[in-house]
């Protein structure tokens, strides 16, 4: 039987799904999990336990529930495959490090009902002989990804996001863009003195989602009462975790971030 | 190992697919085809070689190329599955004569990217345990649809459509409406003497796709390039049976129907 790794990352239902699947057609080993940590972290490579001959060994490049997210593209012997559902052309990325990038467009580049794979060529054509057609790459690749009818319309908006981007200068400028609207959240975080507290470690702080919290219930739930009066909504964080969760994708403008960060200035002022 | 059967009533790929997809599954037995007419008769039930203790029949409720179209819903003993994804919502349909209908949105209700399932509750949670998780419709019926995020807007546009659907009386008026515009088309083309030609048996003609020849390729193309000069588009008809084929769905308006039954008077005078 096939094995094959995963490096957890969180516990986001949608990250262990990836793995409990994998269970299904083969042998799923976890070759490293930050459990013990709460997911606050992500596991050195150093530590990833790897299994000789795994078929792939699969990341999720960014986790939106804990806010973390991966820096570096590993590297690694094998074949790398990535969910980059959630950072999808938010930056650079080396593709030629993976094996099969996947990713949800409806984060950064487009609507829901979306979903963009970039594959090696050389793994096109090994599905098992029961996979269903509209799961098999190859036959998605020999018609153009026209096999079926496609969802034309979120391709096309897709397409205006892509231009966007271009226009934009490109994902290195996106990056430069993301990454100070994170940095002035975390900078705000930060300035605060443990007012607010990101539970997440540094070097692995998510430019999509800022996790952030307080000292107790009663003020996150005043606090995110403070943010829907003034129009910044769905800043709950997820109900496995709690506090409050910025997430900041490309559409995010820096107004609003900034106005986000002015309103934790204030809050803690008037406290 | 598990019996289902089709009846198979097109040469069209996607249909003759979901025969040739059960077949990775099951063994599947081919209860009837019109092959030898040129699939343009809908095999009279009588005629049904099913097999007994199969697990489903399946049939494709109206076939887009040939243009031929189920008059009415069958009734079987077993499991009846249908893809209505061209004539879904275009008339009432006795749901209860079904054991799963599903269809694609974007012929009738939507954009593409929208597949709707309709299933009857004791047919959930039979799914082979190594069904991929996206294809489970006990997964799906648990989480309300709301497993995955979902294609939001595709889904909000439907809703309109249904509206709009709801308003001009709901399905039975829409069945009128449907029935009055391929009138139209079918009695130009009775009208016109045998100018122009239905391939299709009077009893299984669509109201959706309505596929009509001419003596010669050259006058087809002549005509094909008179439509497209007064704006109507797209009525080539598809490449395994050539000639044309109008595509009346539930968004094409009276008037649409009328020019080109008008445009096939003219075409016909002047030649």
């Amino acid at each position: 039987m096939s094995c094959v790794a995963f490096v957890l990352t969180s516990i986001c239902a949608s990250r262990c799904r990836a793995y409990k699947e994998a269970q299904k057609y083969c042998k799923a080993n976890l070759a490293a999990t930050t459990k013990e940590s709460n997911f606050t972290v992500i596991p050195e490579q150093s530590e990833w336990k790897l299994t000789p001959g795994a078929k792939y060994v699969h990341i999720c490049a960014n986790e939106t529930i804990q806010g973390v997210e991966f820096k570096h593209d590993p590297t690694i012997d094998g074949c790398l495959i990535a969910d980059m559902s959630s950072n999808f052309c938010s930056k650079p990325v080396d593709v030629s490090k993976y094996g099969i990038i996947y990713a949800g467009a409806q984060k950064n580049v487009g609507p829901a009902g979306v979903t963009i794979v970039i594959i090696r060529e050389d793994l096109i054509g090994h599905a098992r002989p029961d996979t269903p057609v509209m799961l098999d790459y190859q036959i998605m690749a020999e018609n153009d990804s026209l096999y079926n009818t496609p969802p034309c319309w979120s391709i096309y908006m897709c397409g205006l996001v892509f231009k966007k981007l271009l226009s934009m200068g490109g994902l290195s400028e996106v990056e430069k863009h993301n990454k100070a609207k994170a940095g002035i959240l975390y900078d705000a975080i930060q300035a605060s003195n443990g007012y607010f507290k990101s539970p997440v470690a540094e070097n692995v702080r998510s430019a999509m989602n800022v996790p952030f919290t307080m000292d107790t219930p009663e003020l996150e739930k005043e606090f995110l009462g403070l943010c829907q009066k003034n129009g910044l909504i769905q800043l709950k964080g997820h109900r496995s975790v709690g506090g409050m969760r910025a997430s900041i994708y490309n559409a995010m403008p820096v107004s609003g971030v900034e106005r986000l960060a002015q309103l934790m200035k204030e809050f803690q002022a008037s406290h």
